[in-house]
């Protein structure tokens, strides 16, 4: 059976493309999430991507991970470095969780440095643009042995 | 007439029991309440029991509190930590106002120790457990002078 | 054309005139939002008044005016110190961007002297109550030039 | 056999009643420790209630507590933020620890916010004035298994 | 009568226009003195304009408007964010006190988003430019019930 | 009938004269005292001139100075920087107290320039040795109205 | 042949006596001069009093202080805590520098805890109001060795 | 032509298979490099890897990077936290820089949370153990446009 | 003549061998006295061991040993880290001071790592248990010149 | 045409050679200036030389240097850690600064650390006394392309 | 068969006896070695005593240490407070680590109080000179089990 | 006979020229030790070139300049900042130290901003580019005496 992969992304993502190209390259959103899909299914996975602004409903859905995912990969963007909630509700999962940045945070403010996400993660990928995601998966993959011959 | 009480509970306490057991107990949320609605009735009060995920519904609720309720229990969970706006709401609100926390924060992470809740709270309660909320409502029964004989 | 303005208020706001008026104010909500219409005419900017208590609101909000209006004027209020998220779409509007607050912050808890929101603004107003709506509709009318000979 | 439970109390409490008691209440220390006799009887606890203003005799009387007491309740007051040695005698005290205070500590100056107590306290009530050591009791007994029905 | 209004500018304001005018705009400081003295009678204000780059002369004149002036804007520049003795002088002074800033401070460096003279102002505008100062004068009205019908 | 004013000297005071004489003098702690009962006399008040090594006694003389001094005059020397309890029982206190070191401590080590004491102290007096408790006393006498004609 | 002590006073202390009297007290700067004059003449002190809202004039007068005058008493006010100007004119002043302040500063803001000053005094007394300067000459007769016998 | 990329890890990585396997996993540095040799054949890179515990041949070997290397990838273990040197080295680099840590340090001792290598990377790889290499190398062959069909 | 060695042992440390044998060792104080005293006759050195919870008593015994004794050893325990007055006493004994700690409080909470003794003792030695106060004894007597010819 | 250079000497350095000559040298600030005069010739350039203990004085000779002076050598003393506006009105002048201390700053009180005139200074010396001088004048003339063959 | 240990010295320690004497005492590094091989016969330990002043190769000898010596005695000196990568290597060595200090470090410059080497060492001895190195040996011995009887 | 200087350059500094030439010039390292020992011929000093990216080397240099050297002019890069090792060394040097930066370092990072160098440095130049070389020589012969009459 195919195993279910979150990809969870904050607020301002639905953006991407059209916001600060130059920083965060010009590929869409949807671009991203079609390029997710593929790899997915090379991978043995099965991609459920979402994004929102609220803090609360991204607490919600990694809540739904807990019976629908067997891992997360979460880009929690500005709740990044402010939400102490989205780090409970992480903690309460039990499979993997990735956390990636499009752009590298640490080089960015003082205050993007710190990621209450990191402490519930397993692994950080950051500055990696659309990349980054598919280091996540592939990442997910090789921890519930998913991983196919080619990759 | 009976007073009615908001019990609100915040992020992730919908998990209770089955997440982190020797943490948080084995209790569920609906233990609680039920525990919670048993204990209100002796003391004389109506127990208005929520739970949700968002800032922004929590603020909803001690706004709504305002006209429906004589006093708020509040366990704010990880927006305790970080929710300027949660502190204004319950400033806003003329009743008494007690903070309940199921673990003792003061012996976890740092950013844990500091509570903005806790400047606009009459009192504190924390470390004891779902035993908490009962001596919320005894507080809030004995700030409104509801305290019926046997407590 | 008419210029449109985003009027964004956050949490709590919609007590105003109801809460702590020596420090606040007598004027409610409405109050406020029918002075800036009639303001907003003058200038010949078409204001578009709104106040949610949710921070993901708050956001789409903001990214709703990147095609819908010339212009934010945003009193954030518990908001302000605590959401990069908000910062973040801030960032990504592209027209003027005016930062008002009711009250002095600069005189309250130290928490609240920095505001996320000022690194997106163009310009701050604070501790004029009512009035700093007023300021702030003049300035985006400077900015846009759209200042009819009156003002 | 009945349980004993040691409530100790810090430096400048044998004030109590006469110190700022908009504050800290009418109730004198007597009346307090009358208070918490009556209810231990109910609770099947014997009650041995302590005050002094000495760092070293509270830390004696925790050392006592190893072999004369079930349980600790402890309002150390201004020994609360400043002592690592009542911290380490508590920390050599097996059974339960409660902390207590009067008033609600997280108001007040920054130096009352932080508490070494706590760091060896199962749970903390704080705010309540003297109903806080009721609910101390309760905690104890619910702890030991000495609550009786009728609580 | 006529109420004065001070309107006091700290160090290197002189330069105006002729410093970094990408920053702080084409206008000189006689330019922005001008327009003050019309919007000034418009309001029904007189309007005393001064610049100063000597910290004691500053407090010597705000001490002067003690029995001159019924309000005082100020712009401390540089001494805004240093002087102790310039906040005593402002306490010092019954009327209402607007604080303006050409530029954002809050956008700048650390040091520049610390001001003592906000500690003693009743408002503060920054970043707009010299229309900050139209708008200093409008609150000024307000505050003493000068405003005129049309502004 | 005359006003007692309690001396109370803090922890290694008894060594004065005979450790390090050039930071403390020459003169020993009786040799203050004398010199303490003989301005006293003169200033009409009757001194009570103690010295103690224990916190909690220091503590004790305090309250004692409740019910039998019209004013405390006090060296809390180390215990000054570390003892919120010394704090807490002088703000119990309704009469003037007066805090004295002999030595700056203003020019020594960081963790000696902030004093607890001084939270609850009328005025400080720092670095002139003897004659700083002559100071103490006029300025008692002073708020009591006990100053005789020729001081 | 008489010593001359400069008694230095800083920024607004002019302003004495009207303005905040319940917390500087109500004699004028003039009656404090007319104090310290006649005590100066018991002491065998001539007194020189000076007030100025200006740093470097305040920096002048200490030079000057070092061919004119034997001892210098000052209250540098809103420079107390920000002038390391001062500091460095008073450390190049050979005779005794008492440090006084009307209010307790050590009750007051943060940023008045700390003293530039103090580095260079020798003594310090603060919170006694007009008294404090009746201290500081008695310290510096008693440092100057002339001290009358009937002190 | 083929491109080179340098691998160069830091100090105690030489350990790797023999040191807390439970943190760092069972391969040794030789399985790594095979590795990454195999997959840097398939990507069309060929791969220089080296291992030191020495801070100055690290920048040596930096600066060889300058002319004989297309990319670094670095893992500079207990030097990412120390070393303002090897940043500067790093940044007179030209290529992709690609930084690598076996375990999440976001998850350890505070002053492993910072790390001078990221403000010269172009992206971070965390906590994915020996799979991080993979990414790495992946993330060199997209930047220079090696990658080939298959990955 | 025998030179006497004061060993002043704080809070706590009576507990030792039934507290957290794990961290402290199984040996009771009592065993580590009489291990003190042999080693001490071997040294040529008479052993006077305390222990005391008090801090006001520690003083007193420190004052003690400036007649008594010619050198002190003292574990301050949890005063370590808290007394200044403690410092103060032991800067007023003339000879040697040799502070011991059972365990290494270097690895153990942050508050642990500061000790105020340290400012005042020669040297330093913790982390060895019991062995710790065999070094210190040695290090006395090397001091004090008595060490026989087979240490 | 010769160009002429600014020497701004802050406060207290008139006092040069009779202050602390084992820190500062034993040559007067006369000695220095004549020194200057002497040099400047020799490499081209007009000096002039200032002294001044006031802020606002200094702050008005750099703004004279904009039309009168290519170049600007400042010590600003005292004012060096404190003043933002000397620092906004250095930013104002295009022609090179050059920053000189005679004594090593760095070595000297915490506070006298940070320099706000280093911001806008191109390079700065110190520790070298007098010669200090010379190497700034060297350094402008090399700047300015005035540096004449024999230097 | 016999133990070996290893006795790392870091930086500087090879001037020993030529630089400050007074700080450092009179012996050379080769008296402590030949005293420490002296001592090291005596317990049944063949000490293996070096210096360097490179970290990597202090890290190349602690990796030795890992299959050639049962105890490492090391003292860092200057990497003692700023080697991340020197505590990684101990922490992969298995057996005891005692650090050695010649003076006592935490009466020095603040940055020499913090140790890295602490984390990872059993025990620290600092302020003792030559003869802490004899402790630490002995402290080796006794936790090897080598101690002889004389010892 | 001719003194000896050695400079000292330490990482990264063999790039000169070639590395971000728009902050650091275009001579190269070769051309300032061409220029340096020009220099040294006229002020009759003879010049030791050394460059290194090892800090060890650099220490072990340093300790060399004991016996071979008159005095010691160090860049010391990237270890200006993180070295204690290097501070150390310097301070067992006897003659003068002068300290060199090529670019002011405290307009860049803030951990640019402290210098360990500089606590054992008798002055510091920097900002200056390769000029800064030519200050040290200077003040190196100054301070020895070597000045020939044209400097």
């Amino acid at each position: 059976m195919t195993d279910t992969v979150f990809i969870l992304n904050g607020p301002n993502l639905n953006l991407l493309g059209t916001r600060e190209p130059e920083v965060y390259g010009h590929d869409t959103l949807s671009d991203l999430e079609a390029r997710a899909h593929q790899l997915g299914r090379k991978l043995g996975l099965s991609v459920d991507w979402r994004q929102t602004n609220s803090e609360g409903t991204m607490i919600d859905w990694i809540q739904e991970a807990r019976t629908k995912a067997s891992a997360v990969i979460i880009n929690a963007a500005g709740y990044t470095h402010t939400s102490v909630a989205i780090l409970d509700s992480l903690r309460a999962f039990d499979g993997p969780v990735v956390e990636v940045h499009l752009s590298n945070i640490h080089k960015r403010e003082a205050y993007r440095r710190h990621s209450y996400v990191s402490e519930a993660a397993d692994g950080v990928i950051c500055g990696f643009g659309a990349i980054g995601y598919d280091f996540a998966l592939q990442a997910v993959a090789d921890r519930l042995g998913t991983t196919q011959e080619s990759a």
